[in-house]
């Protein structure tokens, strides 16, 4: 049996880790943390947990936990995870971080776009890139995983194998993502009140989102060169899912066939991808409350342009869906248990 | 194994029993019926089955149905069930109707309310009603279980401990039950487009509701004595969940404590039946896609009436789920199995 | 023309008044009152009026205020209306309260549900309570006016030709209320947040809400005679909207058609007030973003019951609509100056 | 005073034309066309027009129209208006179409992306496209106005100004579009209820969409040069509203506030048109139910990118508001006549 500690559990993503491992029948979580609850009773601020969860909330005290549990998860802001883990800390448990502090392999590019010091650079070199389908044999071996953003799981996925086989020139690349509220967290905060989001969509952080820096990291890597890409988020009036629209232009001449094709070559034996029919475009309800990610492409003729699309659950394959994912990679157990559920629809 | 076939496979409830059988782990689904979508793909009507269902719809042959499974499942609208089943039928498998043919004793209340003529009468005195926490040990040896409505399984389940101990009189009882738009069907009409139910609420079927009967003889039975009450259902705009607030007076002096003592008594060893917190009102985001009931009451000294309040998921508890409690009881599986997954939120 | 100050313009409901004064030809507003965002432009605040209102936020200084303006809003938390007026500044100006501090007469009333101390009672005895279609004449004649809640313009108009007539019993009357989130206020906080209210619906306040003293003690003036109620509100995922569906027992035998002419005898001659036809149920959506109220009724013989059915904006006629057309009516203007606009949908 | 008919009133364009003019002084509606309805009261069919319009549908008769009215609008599917005018007609009647039929130049681009044939191309030369922003002279003198298409308005709002100064290069443009359901009309279809768009988002039409050559050419008259561009739209869980989110590279060296003064030497003196400040990004809320566009831009320096954004509610700058500022202009009233609403929020 597993034991699980969750620094940062009544965060949406933290909760959702919760219910994932609930489901999880090697995983005994040990350890609600949560700075904001500290001794209330963690059902009282998830009440979908009433006699579920009989555990109260416990602050975030890394230390202590590296002594009594297997895997820690970190469901915090930036910043936090890296203050808190050290050689020591790696060396009696396993970390998943699902914060953007060990995403990024240049801590000054960290550094720029997310304008805080990085407080432990020397772990950076460690930690592997949390992305299951991409990164599986590094992510077996990894002590610190840096679990991927919502927005560039969805995005990635989607543009990977035709980045991968030279097929679209990275730098055409324009990703629009739209996403549901819960990816915005449970703060309290005027623009994330039901009336504010409710009846109205709008682009945010335009030109500027952190995830951006990500997304170009993971795809120059698949590119083999640097790639530059436009990243344009937007909030829509749902609680949950991602939807990626991309669009690149091709290198040379090719058919939807052999566009397909390369998405079949890198996921074709993939359980969580699913690629659509073709004309099928994907939709974030069928794929709530699940860990796939649904794609699909369309080539334009008229442009020369192939359009991407994938969808996925946020708080699942783009956050503690994938979480569970690598926690299972890393303790050697089969990479879906206690992620089989199907979508809920509707 | 249990072999299962759905009749009415491609409705929301339906649907609702093909995702819960599909993490249950001792049925196998044979049978997907659907009128409408005969030899169409599932997966290509509900598309969060992709890969996970390979199976093409089937018309509805309830007597080849027979023959190739243990259980089946009617999800469709009331008099299909009553005019397919016979003696012969179930002397080969059992049913669960999903549909009200089978839960209104008395002929002449159903045909006055519904409007239609009962096919099957003489079966109606061995089908039980399937409210599992009421009728489990006449469930247990059921060929035919009527599978309570959405609206009927909130409503009895709130009132029923009072009724029964008689702490409240039956005919003061005003239920106020709000519900999710997926109780409205997969049919396509006007009143349930998007733009029609989204930034709303009405009633409906103010005092002509054909839940109303169901709930009184129901109700009629705790009190052992008829019991007349109002009901008015509401349309509200989100997926799932059905709300109850009820209303009653009481029959003599009672403090809350002993109110909740008579929930305690009923339901204290109930694992759907969730009786929250004193002053934590039921909110239907807690209880979404699991089977759980949420429940709590408040005594109002100002008017000496008792205010109870329900919560369920419409297509769980308040259909699928409930359909599978009552096929792991037919079967003499774990009451529970398939259906331990933690609500969904958000 | 009228020159108006709001204070408390950036909430929800000063809000809304913002937007009706814009179309009101007679009326040009002077002061855009809000503590929290004093000097910071409107149209930053309430980006809908970019390029419509040039003002910055002021602070809430009514003694100033009632040498600048001829007639003022407070759209407050209670307690603050109560604190600024006094007999100097009602010398000057008109007063609109949108808060409960001048609604009910009885000051201990007021500050057991509110738990406050009230700190000008002697300035209640003159405050018009107003519910325009029921005091009129003295609105008319009023210094000061408290403009009803909104759960309660529903709730007394529903309930109000049948109370007056004698044909229920006031005491039997259940208020079962669904508003709109708006109702919430702007104020950032968790339960309030979109992930929080969406999909979901929930009672609360039960048996203990503020505005039930309101509703009895109008409800009592119209029956001649104490009445006690119970009220229940409900938070529904919309923005918009109250419903209000409410129970009582008949005093006597009597038709569908009499209880109907009650409603014409009372609200025939009433522009803002529509008598649906018979069995159409009032829904939210058909009032939205205008001043009207829908209502009907529905007489269940089997329980000797009337269902009453009540629908409203609770910005418009719950608040702001109805704040105008006090106004008008105060300053001798055509009553429905300004909110003749028709209802939006969808 | 105008006598207008509307062909179409009882789809969600024809309704809110219906609403727009209840609100215009110099206007009457004397005929409500619906063939679905005929004989019906319009107020039945939408509710919210209880006891504003007392009328009854009526068939679409043109001809007998013509003689009745000064104009006629007609919201209807593609094909049926291009099939019912003539010379005739339109000599005693002005039309404004808000269908495809007029849309177009070339008859066989319209019949390419519209698959049926065009049954009355000799129109096409005088009939005037009407973006009225662009056009305004040529609509003056109209007889025939095309009112153009909900995306198609807000895609070119948003990158004229670039477009016709030289600023971007038209085939590097991709707009990303994303529309309230609203768009999708009133018909009943499964793919439109409540549960299949609520908590969803989706690409849909993708390199496909009928709006896209309309963009093209009227884009293609800006820059002087064909102009070939990728155009997505998707469906958001909303009621109203679009929002486009465009991206072009630039084809020169130019600062954001170079881009800026495009939109200035353009819109400057437009009231319909609003560039918000530099940063605020559109949203739909703040432009709901009101003729408003808001525009804005972005300069992503990394990527030699523009990301051009544009919100407007479908129904009226989108449809509706835009066929009564064309009507204005026909027939010489004040442009904004009818249309000084403020947007509506929450």
């Amino acid at each position: 049996m597993i034991r699980a500690g969750i620094i940062g559990s009544t965060g949406y993503a933290g909760a959702e880790i919760v219910r994932l491992l609930l489901g999880h029948k090697e995983t005994e979580i040990k350890w609600y943390g949560s700075r904001s609850y500290i001794d209330k009773k963690y059902s009282s601020v998830y009440q979908n947990m009433f006699r579920l969860v009989e555990d109260v909330c416990r602050d975030d005290n890394m230390e202590e936990l590296a002594r009594e549990v297997d895997v820690i998860f970190t469901a915090t802001p930036q910043g936090l995870c890296a203050s808190l883990v050290n050689e020591e800390i790696l060396s009696r448990v396993k970390i998943i971080d699902l914060s953007a502090d060990f995403r990024i392999k240049d801590p000054a590019v960290y550094e720029a776009w997310y304008k805080i010091h990085h407080p432990a650079p020397e772990l950076i070199p460690e930690a592997v890139y949390g992305l299951c389908e991409i990164n599986r044999e590094d992510i077996k071996k990894a002590r610190l995983t840096a679990n991927p953003g919502c927005y560039t799981t969805c995005s990635i996925l989607s543009a990977y194998p035709l980045v991968k086989e030279g097929l679209i020139d990275g730098n055409t690349l324009i990703v629009d993502a739209k996403s549901g509220t819960s990816g915005a967290g449970r703060g309290a905060k005027v623009d994330n009140l039901f009336c504010e989001v409710n009846e109205s969509i709008k682009a945010y952080g335009v030109a500027t989102h952190r995830h951006t820096p990500e997304i170009e990291e993971q795809l120059s890597y698949a590119a083999g060169k640097p790639v530059t890409i436009s990243f344009t988020p937007h909030l829509v009036p749902m609680n949950r899912g991602i939807l990626v629209t991309a669009y690149a232009s091709l290198t040379r001449e090719a058919g939807e066939e052999e566009l397909r094709a390369a998405y079949e070559k890198y996921y074709g034996g993939e359980k969580f991808i699913r690629l659509l029919d073709p004309e099928v475009c994907p939709q974030t309800r069928w794929v709530e409350g699940s860990n796939f990610v649904d794609l699909n492409i369309k080539l334009d003729k008229r442009t020369n342009r192939v359009i991407m699309m994938g969808a996925l659950d946020n708080l699942v394959k783009g956050a503690a869906g994938q979480a569970v994912q690598n926690m299972n990679l890393m303790f050697g157990l089969p990479e879906d248990m206690g992620l089989q559920m199907a979508p809920v629809f509707p």
